[in-house]
């Protein structure tokens, strides 16, 4: 008689997270993990991506906030499929609310998926969620000097998006000092200039996603 | 014969927080608490309210960051006396953290005590540091539904400085929506609208902490 083992509530969030990328990777969708402070601009990039995107993948959002569903709101405004984490009051996301929230959407066809984090520069950046990479983002008005203050999302990072860089005329923020503080963390960043409200800089940004789809798909193939 | 009794280092934030403000009560030193998300402006406003207020007052500051030591300097060049806590990756201040830096500090006739917290809008708003009252950074670039989204903030702080006015042309913010959301938490708040880099509303900031210092100044007498 074979005795059915509950798998303990208590797990640990990195072996959480190892066990959904193991599941992932038969898929070939690449799960990006995005993590800036609140107010940076993750959900207007994310606007962006899905709207200029939209003919080429096939996307699906995460959002993750402690209270509201106004971010999802603004995704589902373009057609993509979204769900909303709220956590009340919690100041990062974990994988048991990933695999979670993945229950509420249809994974079949999708190339790309985005989990939001919270706004918060400290606490995501220690939970893995399974995700292929973690995506930094940075607006210019937040000052040049946070990746030296917060280093570890910057040395996690795959990508940093530098953002609202049409702000830059009226702010004290030098983007040669931001981009040598999150190097001298992590030579291999990427590092993209952008402003998502008006446009600029994207088209490289949408570049790397190709890239990283494309060699997540390679991967299984 | 006594036995020594060494306190449990263990012992709750709650506890260590109610002691302190009950030994700062008979000094009539005024303590603020100061939460934001990084990059909101706390250590220029600090900047300004030093040099403003430095013939009226005696002030010091306890500066709270997961790294570097940039914040204490600038504040050090104001001529104020200041002490750095590094968290070394903690998201927010604790009790323990401030007991052990006032020791730095000579607080015989300090006037105001400021503490700046880690730049993070979840996790500080949690811990009581012993303080007299909690003062919330809003910078206007951060979007008008963060009061919204991130409530306890709202509803615990006393003051609401709603800062970089200046940027008001240039972004997306409606600061009514944003003073009405934190209003709707609480409605004793105070708001106040300043530019920290230009110098607007810094008045009515500067008449508060007249206000708080004297009453208690009062409470003491």
């Amino acid at each position: 008689m074979e005795i059915p083992v509950v798998r303990s509530v208590f797990e640990s969030n990195e072996k959480q997270a190892a066990r959904l990328r193991e599941q992932m990777k038969s898929r070939g969708m690449l799960i990006l993990n995005l993590i800036s402070s609140p107010g940076a601009g993750k959900t207007t990039l994310l606007e962006r991506t899905l709207k200029d995107l939209s003919e080429e993948f096939t996307m699906a959002v995460i959002e993750g906030d402690l209270q509201t569903d106004n971010d999802a709101r603004r995704i589902a405004a373009s057609g993509a499929q979204v769900v909303q984490i709220n956590t009340e009051g919690g100041c990062h996301l974990e994988t048991s609310m990933i695999t979670d929230a993945m229950k509420s959407l249809d994974l079949g066809g999708v190339d790309i998926l985005f989990i939001e984090n919270v706004g918060n520069l400290v606490c995501p950046v220690e939970f893995d969620l399974g995700e292929d990479a973690k995506v930094a983002v940075l607006s210019v008005t937040e000052g040049d000097d946070k990746p030296e203050k917060y280093p570890l999302l910057f040395k996690l990072a795959s990508a940093m998006v530098l953002n609202k860089i049409d702000l830059l005329p009226y702010v004290n923020f030098d983007a040669e000092t931001a981009r040598a503080h999150a190097r001298r963390h992590n030579e291999e960043l990427k590092i993209f200039d952008v402003s998502c409200t008006k446009g600029d800089g994207l088209e490289a940004w949408y570049g790397w996603l190709r890239d990283m789809r494309a060699a997540r798909k390679k991967a299984v193939a």
